[in-house]
């Protein structure tokens, strides 16, 4: 019952001895959205909200939904202002996992044991300042302290990765590898579409007017960060495409839309559907791992997005959607020769990519919970099912998908305490030996994932 | 191991120590289909059949399972001959929470702590009537002893509402809010939508021949409602509308329909969409709490329907239907300014109601485990899940959805202890300290639900 | 903590009682896919690949998934060798059912205890193939070994049933009752469709060239079945048809295809829903169970089924399809005059099938947890909600779905000790006495199975 404790997340015997063998293995995090600016200038934090919630839209939303003004959160207010609004109804927000990984942060890496409310607030600030002015609080030394051996940002095709030369340098080694994360050319629909594609043409000192063009510029870039180290792609998508429509129909919708004029939606799938199918055929020649997240519906809230813009809430899942239909033909165009990860938001899709998953057998893998699942709970329930239905050796492995520095060690550790109780809970009712569950259980918190990205 | 004992439903030594705090608290149930003439009536019930089943077709369907013919459930059989029948398979239907409820009614509320067959149902009448013969088995004693702070009832806004009146004086407090449920007004596609237009016309003194006439009387309703102490609507709908069709295109539909010509399912939709809107304005300006029923398909079983009329039992959820579209125009215009409840009867919506529901900030929140997931494991996978995704603290409730009086204190005892267990195994795990624990229950038992409907 | 000893799969103390009981009742498997050929020749088994793999599909995907080579799976590697392939990653498919289904058989049927892996695959070969050497290893003496009492084979119209009256014979009771399955009549997509039409004619000495002289001989295999003990039809379909549409129009289908004319989606859809429909009236008349297989989406890994042909693995669920529809109309036209039971593959459906169940009364039941949810998991989560919605009393009983022998006994124990781990867990809560949780196991387990199917 002690909060945090040792046993925190864990409630049998075995499950305790599989996570003394796994708590302490080195972090792989093949995907995250790293500040790689702010670890190569690796400068101390200014203040406890900026290390934990300025940079969080995680913690936004659970502010929002107790009343915080948004002034306290992704507004004006000073950085201590928002803290203590935080502080003051931090008890309110128990049972999300932001409330276990704050304090896991504050205890496992500030050495701060207290219990964040408004009558701790002030302590707390105080403490955790004095705590984040030391040189051992950089960012780099967190991430030591953290035990991060390797770690995969997410970038774009325009980004130049001189920063994370600089970090792997600081480091002493290759600690951050980009992840190719073409969202941005895919995203036809947008408005900010033709003026991005004018950007990509830039940073690669060509001119992109066609669809040939425009493939062999993403070609190019997919070319450089291969020489950074990059192993893997990263798709975010709303639903699954079948990564198979014809060229000559999709340099229709590129000219079309390249001319300004308004496409369909059927038109924009077209699209998407060629130049997807294109990138999993750099990822299936260079042996990188293509990870697609599927089925987040991205601000929704229409008022946030017209006030803060993308990425800071707001986002939801959809259960009525095709996964299927289009993932049925990008497994059997790629089938044996892509390494896929299929990442799941909505649990509705758990059951779909689980047999598919397993229907296309060792080169597709299932990734870690993701966003709105990530918590004991949503993990839980998908190692469980998948697990009996899928393989546990086939995992991915768990990913931070990170949006702040100390969620590398909150989020792994939450993720090895579930799984630890998980497979414990297997072995206590006999399901397997306790032997073969430890080997499982290091497999897929860090053998596993380094073997299937080659990081 | 004891039946219906001390640790029914609680697992773990935390859990105990929360429902000791909560288990007592006095109820307050937002939402139910109180026979509000029968509590302004306040006589003795005529036998333990009219108390326990008569009136809940909860119990009707699981009877039906098990072969007892319609002549002792609905059917003109005296009431002791049903009870009888009754018994005859309860022992069978373990495992539903009808048998539960019963039981713990018998318990709790009038001293009989038998299990209920074939051996010992004509005993267990007799002690039962014995009890139901007293002046402190009335219905308001029967409230009283169940610790009924106030209830809302669910009425039509042709509903005179003397009854409500009469109740509350008997009581001496404000124990029966109406609730105002328009689903009559909405449901244009039924033979019988003209007559009732008819009839709410006549009611308000009105003629309604045109939407403006119709708006304008579901207004005086409205009003009407609040005077009476109205502080919610309440809306069944077999799947979500946007609330954001057109003044002129509905204008249309209802000419089309009052001049007795068939509509279309599109043109239905219309209808639905722009008066649904209208009425959560309506509420918006008020204050009201705006309850949205989502996704029963009702009385699916054409035999029971022709033969029995509707709210009878036939009828099931369906995980095939999109709720995110319209509920994502609904939401946006409404965004801040309508309190919104949202009730899932489908386990395949939970995940996009509750990041529906996350998203759009403190106004809308999540309804209790509705109808056929009314029920220990129902609750704890949706407590589980929506406590992980959207927070704990936001939860609308539990309400009753009663189709007897009894039901306010088994329906809220099993609530309350499957919700102390959920969060008592999260103290256990140390997710949380006890005292936050204890604090979230108080408020999603009582002090929430009090403060969010404002009664 | 025990690898698969007394407490297998239960928790509780309760459980164990229960399991006490049900544990050793009979074997009534109502479906599987039994080779009655293997049966009347009663022969030993040459290997033990053979008995334990060769034949099974669900082992197959696994060590696909753990990159074991086609040749040493279907392939045409000797069996000692693929034996040796299976035992060099048998730890890594820990988790999966397969890992705990061939370790009971080994356990229970064959006694040898070693746990499988590279190091031991030698010596359980060799302990394995001298059992199944001995006479008490033949395939009767097995099966009396596992206790079967009675099972049905999943049977062709166009099968001679000659080899169930010689197993009968040999076994000195009604062992094997065929099922009557006809897809092949229904698949009128598929190239093979026109040749199998042919087929049946010649079988019972009839020609078929419409769609009445189709359905009269399918009533005459019907009727032949009838003599031979059947008591259930079964179809496996990857949605629902409805059954009710018109004989003009699917006549006018049959013909166009009989013609070797294509033919569209919606007239495949008709063919279907009508001869489904006529189907299910010979199994009303006769009083038989119509039993259907819903959402299996089969054959979805092109490059399995371009090289080893139907039913070899590559089979995914589909949680993006309409079951209420369909069923809906299915369920109201044969209402209150036929058995069915509905096997749900998606977890995703199970509300939508278990409130079906529910709303349509005593003749339609809930299959057990079907193929990739066909372990501790997915039982476990299918039996505690339709337990909830419907009624366990109602439960349609265990099958083995069985692709080999030993899987009679190995899949009938997981289930026992899931069920009585699910009903002891709720007698421990306090929601149902010993003694009711006892008689239900019983019946779900055995008397139920048996009186529903008539077996």
């Amino acid at each position: 019952m002690d909060f945090l404790g040792d046993s925190y997340l864990i409630g049998n015997g075995a499950g305790m001895e599989i996570f003394g063998e796994v708590g302490g293995l080195p972090v792989v995090d093949p995907h995250n959205h790293a500040n790689v600016g702010e670890l190569a200038a690796n400068v101390n934090y200014s203040d406890p909200w900026r290390l934990f919630a300025a940079t969080d839209h995680y913690v936004w939303e659970v502010l929002r939904k107790r009343s915080v003004g948004e002034e306290f959160i992704a507004g004006g207010a000073p950085p201590f202002e928002k803290w203590m609004r935080m502080a003051g109804v931090f008890p309110e927000i128990a049972g999300n996992p932001v409330y276990e990984w704050i304090h896991l942060d504050l205890r496992r890496y500030l050495g701060i044991a207290e219990v964040l409310g408004p009558e701790t607030g002030r302590m707390i600030w105080d403490k955790a300042s004095a705590v984040l002015a030391q040189e051992s609080s950089r960012p780099l030394a967190l991430l030591e302290r953290i035990g991060v051996e390797v770690m995969c940002s997410t970038d774009d095709p325009v980004d130049v990765l001189d920063e994370h030369v600089c970090v792997n340098a600081l480091a002493g080694r290759l600690l951050v590898r980009p992840t190719w994360r073409p969202d941005k050319a895919m995203n036809i629909h947008l408005p900010a579409w033709e003026s991005y594609i004018a950007s990509l043409g830039t940073r690669f000192n060509a001119s992109i007017d066609s669809l040939p063009s425009l493939i062999q510029i993403l070609r190019d870039s997919h070319d450089y960060f291969a020489e950074r180290g990059c192993k893997a792609s990263d798709h975010g998508v709303d639903k699954p495409y079948c990564g198979c429509a014809a060229e000559s129909d999709a340099a229709l919708v590129f000219d079309k839309a390249f001319s300004g004029k308004q496409i369909s939606d059927t038109e924009c799938g077209i699209f998407k559907s060629y130049i997807l199918g294109e990138m999993a055929e750099m990822d299936a020649e260079k042996g990188w791992v293509f990870q697609l997240h599927i089925g987040a519906i991205r601000d929704v809230r229409a008022s946030l997005h017209d006030s803060l813009g993308p990425d800071v809430g707001g986002d939801v899942s959809d259960h009525h959607i095709d996964i299927l239909g289009p993932l049925r033909g990008f497994l059997n165009r790629f089938d044996d020769r892509l390494k896929v990860v299929l990442y799941c938001l909505e649990p509705g899709h758990q059951a779909t990519l689980a047999t598919l998953a397993r229907a296309f057998g060792s080169k597709v893998a299932l990734g870690s919970a993701w966003w709105l699942c990530d918590n004991p709970i949503g993990m839980r329930r998908q190692l469980e099912y998948i697990g009996s239905v899928d393989l546990f050796a086939n995992f991915a492995g768990m990913v931070s998908d990170s949006r702040k520095l100390l969620s590398y060690g909150s989020r792994f550790e939450m993720f090895r305490r579930v799984l630890s109780d998980v497979l414990g809970g297997m072995v206590e009712r006999g399901q397997m030996p306790l032997w073969v569950a430890t080997k499982l259980a290091e497999r897929m918190c860090y053998f596993g994932p380094k073997e299937f990205f080659g990081i």
